[in-house]
């Protein structure tokens, strides 16, 4: 049966009694609205800890003024549910006011890799993702942390500033799990119409279709973002915010590929904003 | 015999060793130049913890650019062999291509109690601080850190980076340690000419001047303010940067004596830049 924490202290507490029996904690940070993709980052985990500690928390700080965090899907009775049959031990449930109190004001910027991509519509978001993804840190104390290559940049930020601050933790970056159609699993995929859901497979196809150029030999990276720019530009719903090729994972700009490259996309379809990536490496 | 470490991996496994053995960490974090103060602090650290690591280094993030960074004193053997008689029993002193290596970059920033005192003349300096104490934590993971009243503004902004952060550490603050005419000892003193030496007891008689008109019943926080300012204007080799009251530790704005305030002064005698404070109390 998993146990459910709301308590920061408690959680503090647990942690405290697993660290004593010298267990390796797991740890998997989610804002619930869970799916596929989140059950395997749980089950990964499993493998692997001991102790699997997951988190849901709708995170104030990483959402703009003009974001979508009061519609954020919240589904926590189904959320509880899929936890518990991903083998997870414990689900830490922080309250926002316990987590951000009054007069709370202390952030983690990380430099650099934050300004490009999704850091160019969305200022400020990583720097809550980073906040609040140490404050988790320091209560749940993981050895391992989980996080989808999904939200690829994201891994990049956390992995940076774990090796900038020296922090004791890993991060595991896990595939990006999809529909049977190729859509990537994400919670925002709820707030899509049928017309926009179908209009949506032009990401997973275009990132394939780069690929395939890779494999032919295909190394010249304005060559593949045009393409795959032009293939997404050409469905009616679609509305480009990006598409664009970095080393990874340090996202400095190539103009060929060589080594691992990240293909990153951010596309809106209404007012819905999905992304999707794939990594691409050239095997000479 | 003091055990001296220089490599961030062999701290990290020294520490490992020592936690697995549920013993706990005193730290004190220093840039070398060791006086009285520091001595005193490795001294509180030792009588309640089992292991006390203490760090050299002069951290270059929170030197603004013209500050004394090159100039400040490095007195290693002495410093060294001080350690050894504080029953320090580890010094962790990093290289500062270790600690920011290439590509680096990932900063704390602590809102609001950074921004007054010393935050209004040293912009980024309390960012630098913050940010290397969190690195050093993370590496030494300390049970309680010990920093000197002496520097009580950093003090305020660590215990609430810990705070808002969730760090697993207790901030401990030492009380000011004085030379026997009431100079606060500090590793700048040594920059002072014998004539700025004398002029700078100053300081600690005009915050001891104040205490009296505490003790007398003062709660004017304008008129204790005033009244140090002209003590320490008319001294011709002081020259006032700041003199002020603030609640302690909140650093909020307060106009009379009401609990625990911080009365603070810097001043600088020709080029060197002295700290001072007490904490006032009304007792009704």
């Amino acid at each position: 049966m998993v146990t459910v924490i709301e308590s920061i202290s408690e959680m503090r507490e647990f942690i405290k009694q697993v660290k004593l029996q010298n267990k390796r904690v797991g740890f998997v940070p989610t804002m619930g609205a869970l799916h596929e993709g989140h059950l395997t980052l749980m089950r990964e985990a499993q493998s692997v800890s001991d102790i699997v500690v997951a988190s849901i928390f709708v995170n104030p700080t990483q959402f703009g003024p003009n974001e979508d965090y009061d519609a954020y899907p919240r589904t926590w009775q189904e959320d509880i549910t899929a936890c518990q049959r991903a083998g997870v031990d414990v689900v830490f449930r922080p309250r926002v006011v316990d987590m951000y109190p009054e007069g709370w004001g202390t952030w983690i910027s990380v430099e650099q890799v934050t300004e490009k991509l999704c850091g160019q519509t969305r200022p400020g978001h990583f720097r809550g993702v980073a906040t609040v993804v140490t404050k988790l840190f320091n209560i749940v104390q993981p050895d391992k942390a989980f996080f989808g290559q999904k939200d690829a940049q994201q891994v990049v930020v956390l992995m940076k500033m774990v090796r900038d601050l020296n922090m004791n933790v890993e991060i595991v970056m896990v595939p990006i799990v999809r529909d049977e159609d190729g859509l990537a699993k994400s919670s925002r995929n709820t707030y899509l119409t049928a017309d926009q859901r179908t209009a949506a497979l032009v990401l997973s196809c275009s990132l394939a279709f780069a690929q395939q150029l890779v494999r032919q030999g295909q190394r010249d990276v304005d060559f593949i973002r045009n393409e795959v720019q032009g293939k997404i530009g050409a469905e009616p719903l679609a509305n480009v915010e990006y598409v664009e090729i970095y080393s990874f994972p340090e996202l400095q700009e190539v103009r060929t590929v060589s080594g691992k490259v990240l293909l990153a996309v951010a596309v809106k379809f209404g007012a819905t904003r999905l992304i999707d990536n794939i990594i691409l490496e050239a095997k000479e």
